[in-house]
């Protein structure tokens, strides 16, 4: 299979959304709000309003960030029976179902019975591997990892791989699909426990984790350093521009860039690495863990810190994409 | 030492930034900023004129962000011909010089003659140990790390952490200090290689790089993968908040919130972590690295890059202070 074996991008019109759950829906509203029509199928009672009503409540938001197409519609949305019904004239397919691979290959088994013949279907798992759920399918060169990042119809993220049994083309048509509407979509070139990005948090948690079990900072600080620092500019810049960039200008006296940061910072960032520690969660762990973060964070109005992150989320996220659209200066 | 053998945070009014390079500079455009009187001092040829080029600068950035008090005056400033001179009337010190412990201690002699009686001394060293450079001080007790986040008139987070020798109530007097002035200090209540935040960003760096040396990934990927990922939240909200909020709120059926999280996510967690490798900055590793840097990020302008990094932070700094200072709906 080639690229050109998949549907032409310009004729994606119809989108099967398979389980309605957190990550589902949200998908389903991003989905509808880039002017698609969406078929929606999930086994839940209440499914289908459930489903509407996160759309109504997630569809003022996408317009605020700029996401909503025009002639988009929030109500071209039909919620199917079986989803044989949903997929059946799909042009592509989200899939995302609960984590369990057992019950996945059964769901997959009804939509590999009647996926178009030229269809694409993506993945949202975070932690199965693409090779053990297509296994033995039809369609499994067709059949992908689409891992976004919650909540998808907000964040643009989304990680794309194949299984063994995945047409490579079927990896670059799922690319260049996501990127064409909006969304940030990276190539991870072989299946890995946590993709990309849940390594990246885990190393990160890990360490936060370690320095409140070893007693070197509190709760409370911890958040604070990442927040009131490195953080700030996390969301701008990743970790390579930011060490290109604290390796200084290229100039005739020195390297600069990642070069000169990584000769002038090698052996610190070394020694740091060489003193960071395992942590292994088991029921000690876990249990001083919850104490510790239950009684600082833990004290503040669950709903207060939710609408804090989703309100600052949006803020930054409108301050960031309309400086982009000015352009920078240099 | 208690703390009311220091003086009353409301008297300081003179504050001594030994060093003037980068990290000097930022802090004393930030403590004109706030209001106070400084007296530098920095061994380095045209290092008065440099200084002042950079104050002229920082100040309208400075006044974007809010971080002006009513009163404060960017000449308020005086450069002294040795740190003795500098240091004799503070109330306050920040000590900047380079990351070298003997030339450090020489300057710390220098210092430690001429300093007020009550006055403390924070060191903005990233990599010493505090219990090293302050050996045999008289002031030894009135000497602390007060390590900064680059730059700091900008970034407000600062590490509190004092060495052997250091008075319990000067690092309560520093944090207490930082804190009244616009800063987000933080406490680590002992010393630690990389102190806490380059911890943090080591165990991210050190996965980000295994990630483009085992090919999972390429470099511009990565840094997509943050900034248009996690990256999102990392401004906002620190690594415990985000574990709290991801566990959901507290129910009748279930713990929710950081308790919750732990409990269902624990074991994926658990496996992400398993799974982090050693890096080793060999001269071959570094060469590669350089090599996958240079190629991708490396390509662009250096200064485009840079004014991308500071244009989105102001951007999003003024509209999280915004959104902050607007209060949050329940």
């Amino acid at each position: 299979m080639n690229i050109d074996d998949l549907p032409a991008q310009s004729t994606i019109k119809r989108i099967a959304v398979i389980g309605t759950g957190t990550i589902g829906a949200s998908w389903a509203a991003y989905f509808l709000a880039r002017g698609f029509e969406v078929r929606a199928w999930d086994p839940a009672p209440d499914a289908e309003s459930t489903l509407r009503d996160f759309i109504h409540r997630a569809w003022p938001t996408l317009e605020r960030l700029g996401s909503v197409e025009a002639g988009a519609d929030s109500n071209r949305m039909r919620f199917c029976k079986s989803p044989g019904e949903a997929v059946a004239e799909a042009d592509f397919v989200q899939e995302s179902a609960p984590e369990d691979l057992d019950a996945k290959r059964r769901l997959y088994a009804d939509i590999d019975a009647s996926l178009p013949p030229s269809a694409v279907l993506a993945s949202s798992t975070s932690g199965l591997s693409m090779s053990k759920i297509q296994a033995g399918f039809d369609a499994a060169s067709r059949f992908v990892v689409g891992h976004p990042f919650n909540p998808p119809h907000l964040i643009p993220l989304v990680e794309v791989v194949g299984g063994e049994k995945t047409a490579p083309a079927a990896v670059d048509w799922t690319l260049d699909f996501y990127n064409a509407h909006g969304k940030k979509a990276i190539r991870l070139n072989h299946e890995s426990p946590g993709h990309l990005v849940n390594r990246l948090q885990a190393a990160l948690w890990r360490e936060a984790m370690d320095a409140v079990l070893t007693g070197l900072a509190g709760v409370e600080d911890v958040d604070i350093a990442i927040k009131y620092g490195p953080g700030l500019r996390f969301g701008i810049m990743g970790p390579f521009e930011l060490c290109h960039l604290a390796g200084g200008a290229p100039s005739g006296t020195g390297a600069g860039g990642f070069s000169g940061f990584i000769d002038h910072f090698g052996d610190g960032l070394q020694s740091w690495m060489d003193d960071l520690r395992e942590v292994r969660l088991d029921p000690d762990v876990r249990s001083r863990l919850k104490t510790l973060v239950e009684e600082s964070v833990g004290r503040r109005d669950f709903k207060d810190i939710a609408g804090e992150r989703d309100a600052l989320l949006m803020a930054t996220m409108i301050a960031a994409r309309t400086r982009r659209e000015e352009g920078f200066e240099r």
